[in-house]
């Protein structure tokens, strides 16, 4: 079983991006608000979105089952207030829960959280339980700066951050930590703002004790963790020269990388410089890279084809990879799985 | 010959920091504010902290030449205003002026700019000169986010920064695009800000038309181009979505990277996914990482060793990176190499 742990809802019916830009309109104009039942959108339509698109494209690849989530760079924390964030993260939350139900083989959910800049993180815990609870979501999504390009928020080694690890903790459920759109022109979204935050994560937890107070907490670093493979000397050299104990034992019980790294020779660095037990597969299909890589004849993101090639990773290692590491890490969704018979 | 093209001066006589001090204390109390005559550094003193710390260490590890600049974290031009700034800034590159005296055969100065946050760039244009006429400097290092963390500056594309462009293209030298301390707590200063900022130049590029407008402007970015190689796929897809050029043809006449990547797998990638004409030899060495590896015994930093090693270099291209491509690079080294026979 091919597990992918990081997909996002990127190709919802357009009446939901409507929706939307009106919510968006109105925080300046109340009377253009709209009203939550104002968007209705059909088992069909979300059917036809994900048959066409994910489902096709997991069923040509081959792989089974997506960790399921709102669209990242959609979740623009930075808009509006916690009620804006709020309604909205409802909204998309719904949408992937209806989308595993429709296909409940092949989508699990996780939550976006309605986070929003300057608000106590707490404020996300009605809508995490709901998610975990009501609609058996596997994860969350955990967008360390809501200000989307300003870095306004304290690092996650923050105790402002606790009361959502607690309820991590409480749950067995990991985060993704994953920003969002960036409104800092500075920053491309998806080529700097989301590499940047991978490894800027990284390093937080790397200079803090976040992993003593929870030491069964999960982070998992999307993109094949940002820059920090490739620069997996310099972070040991670093932790050595702050008398950390070593990475593996500092982080890497704690910390886990997907396998969004869209060429070979990236996976190949991931897969022989961090060990098999923290890598995850994921593809992040469909995303933020879309073509077809005219150096192989391949989607770039078709990711499995690189494990698939490696050299370095042995038969049981690559099914770790696949499967064994995200029933790990998404203990809830390995007893849900179980309790399937799968 | 080999070429460090990326060396800081992280070893100078203690009174400099001293007086430093006094200067950032006498931003807010001009009582306290120092002289720059009362910072009085012997050649002497100079000659032993080279001496002692960077040219034992590059005669140990076989090198022979370091463009040296000020200490990059030490930079910090979110403290103060212009005149700050550029007070520090003109300490700061005349003690490597003298030490590119002191020691012609084994270094040659690059300058820090006398930026300053919401200033001008144009208004480093004297400093520039002075060190690239007067001191015989051979490059300059561009800061792209003065602010310290904060990114509150406009992209690297945007105009403000084209009087500095106009100059670096009248004298033929590169820029390395370097960053500072981070002020900003999200960030660690050597662990995120620097790889961050490496990868955010490189998208600032890919997404504009600068090399247009300037086909002959040279950008080293170091830190092994921050995540840019290990997500090389990632880069050459979002290149594709948006229509541009092979990245080769974009950007590959223009930038260039160096080797300061602290493990044999990240120089190994970089050799691999980069093209040697692009690839210069480099360690920042006495930089953020000065301990031993336990897993190979050496430096941590010493980057020699990793390029010595690589299977996936000739001999041909080891020289290409080690001297070739930085007399290249920087036209007014090799200029000045030639005049004296090397």
């Amino acid at each position: 079983m091919i597990i992918d742990v990081h997909g996002h809802y990127t190709t919802a019916p357009k009446s939901l991006e409507s929706w939307r830009n009106r919510q968006v309109a109105g925080i300046r104009d109340a009377s253009v608000r709209p009203k939550v039942s104002e968007l209705t959108i059909s088992d069909d339509e979300l059917r036809e979105s994900i048959e066409a698109n994910q489902l096709a494209k997991m069923h040509e690849r081959g792989s089974d089952l997506t960790i399921f989530s709102p669209r990242a760079s959609f979740m623009a924390h930075h808009i509006g207030d916690f009620a804006v964030s709020a309604t909205w993260a409802a909204i998309c939350n719904e949408l992937c829960y209806r989308v595993s139900q429709l296909f409940p083989d092949s989508f699990v959910g996780a939550a976006m959280l309605p986070q929003s800049p300057g608000v106590d993180p707490k404020t996300c815990i009605p809508e995490l339980e709901k998610c975990i609870k009501d609609y058996g979501f596997v994860g969350i999504n955990l967008n360390p700066d809501p200000s989307g390009g300003h870095w306004t928020s304290p690092p996650l080694s923050h105790r402002q951050w606790y009361p959502i690890y607690e309820k991590m903790v409480e749950y067995d459920i990991p985060a993704m930590i994953h920003v969002s759109t960036s409104c800092n022109e500075c920053f491309h979204t998806t080529g700097a703002h989301y590499l940047n935050a991978d490894t800027t994560a990284f390093m937080q937890c790397l200079t803090s004790d976040l992993f003593k107070d929870f030491p069964t907490l999960k982070f998992l670093i999307p993109h094949g963790g940002g820059a920090v493979p490739y620069h997996w000397g310099r972070f040991r050299g670093l932790a050595q020269e702050m008398k950390k104990p070593l990475l593996t034992d500092l982080l890497l019980n704690n910390i886990y990388f997907d396998t969004c790294v869209y060429h070979q020779p990236g996976i190949d660095l991931l897969t022989k410089v961090i060990p098999t037990k923290d890598i995850l597969f994921a593809s992040e299909m469909i995303g933020a890279v879309r073509g077809i890589d005219p150096e192989t004849g391949f989607y770039y993101d078709d990711t499995k084809r690189y494990i698939e090639a490696s050299t370095i990773l042995s038969a049981a290692a690559k099914e770790a990879v696949y499967e064994g590491n995200a029933r790990r890490v998404f203990a809830r969704l390995d007893a849900a799985l179980k309790a399937k018979g799968r």
